[in-house]
């Protein structure tokens, strides 16, 4: 038990909300909860324990660690887990994610996929840890329910995938995201905070751009994110009437 | 020349893309420019002092400034600007935030408004401050070039808008952004990141929901409003075609 190491072979889920996201996702990947000394008695911590001797996971109390991990006053519960690794299901439409940067993006990013059903995420290159504590809290737990795969380069999620229509999301091109046909199925693809997708990125199925007057050189990363997702969404009629 | 101060004069523009946007939008507002003496040489540098030179603004060499104001280390040029009040436009769409909380979110939200045509951005309440360095920094300038009006209560904002069509996003609605005609002139409304809109909104004109799975219990603020303002610039075919 130490500071979180992104080569190491655990994280933590700093908080209630994201330990209850744990057991409920992540159950089996879970190597010790810790509850802290003033933890209120109550509803809440009961259902936990309750919880956690359903699945027969042990806990301590031990306040140090909160100090270690929590720079947070309000974090009462730690969930330690192995990392693991999960499996995209290769016939869903999938978010692709080229080296993204920052943990606080790409955690709302994970929260924002699984609001609109997409459960597939992949991670290409030099990117942000996925499972930084960090990533994990603006994801909200989103991390736990998603299947999420990296691969260092991209050619080996294209063999992956030699069925899916890639749609990178680019500034240099015409074909403006309201008014295409999304061919299933899909890739939705983004390039970093700092500078998109490389040109490369052009000649690989359809580019794509969310249009938006010239007086901003671009959009934020999750906000462009969120856009496609929503109008990938909407074009589907995933997000139809009042069934959801 | 201190540390910023949310209830002092002046605020700061930090970094030389920030200055631009200042110089471009605001040049009346200029107090002070500042350069570092490590500002390199070069047609960036020379194109500032031309600008500099053409609208009078006087610049001074001081490297102390830097770090007071600045803990990164890739900022050489600092605008300094007397803080102003703008107007909003009350013939057009408007984006109503309630007391929004994180000045990251202020700035990312003001940028997209701003690409997607809303200019008018009128913020309510208990407020982040959104001339807080943090929050220009987001907003990459945005907040220079957007009205911007401050009202500690919403009833000041209705009774300047009574022609207004007001649009509250909130959970507790099945009137779905997607399917809905929104009439203009229209305010779309939002409220914090922690708690979003109290109940009384839902009596205010026409509540709106964006559709997502239960998987996840709301979107992040930013996403949502990017999401909004998105839709509304489709439905009203601003981003239409190869114009923009």
């Amino acid at each position: 038990m130490a500071y979180y190491k992104r080569n190491g072979e655990y994280s933590y889920a700093l908080g209630l909300s994201l330990v209850i996201e744990l057991l409920k996702h992540q159950p089996a990947q879970i190597s010790e909860v810790y509850l802290h000394s003033k933890l209120k008695e109550g509803l809440t911590k009961s259902e936990l324990l309750t919880k956690l001797n359903q699945l027969k996971i042990a806990y301590k109390i031990n306040d140090k660690i909160f100090n270690i991990l929590s720079a947070k006053e309000n974090c009462f519960v730690i969930g330690e887990f192995k990392k693991y690794t999960s499996q995209i299901n290769v016939s869903h439409n999938h978010l692709v994610l080229v080296s993204p940067e920052n943990a606080g993006n790409l955690g709302t990013i994970m929260r924002t996929a699984l609001g609109f059903g997409f459960n597939d995420l992949i991670i290409i290159g030099n990117s942000v840890d996925y499972f930084d504590p960090k990533t994990i809290r603006a994801s909200m737990g989103a991390v736990f329910a998603l299947n999420i795969n990296y691969f260092s380069d991209i050619d080996a999620y294209f063999t992956l995938t030699p069925h899916h229509h890639y749609y990178p999301f680019m500034l240099q091109t015409d074909n403006l995201l309201p008014f295409v046909t999304l061919k299933e199925p899909f890739s939705l693809m983004f390039g970093s905070e700092s500078s998109g997708l490389d040109l490369s990125f052009l000649e690989l199925g359809t580019p794509l751009r969310i249009p938006h007057l010239p007086l901003i050189d671009s959009l934020n990363l999750p906000n462009a994110v969120s856009i496609a997702l929503y109008e990938a969404a909407r074009k589907k009629q995933v997000v139809k009437a009042k069934k959801i």
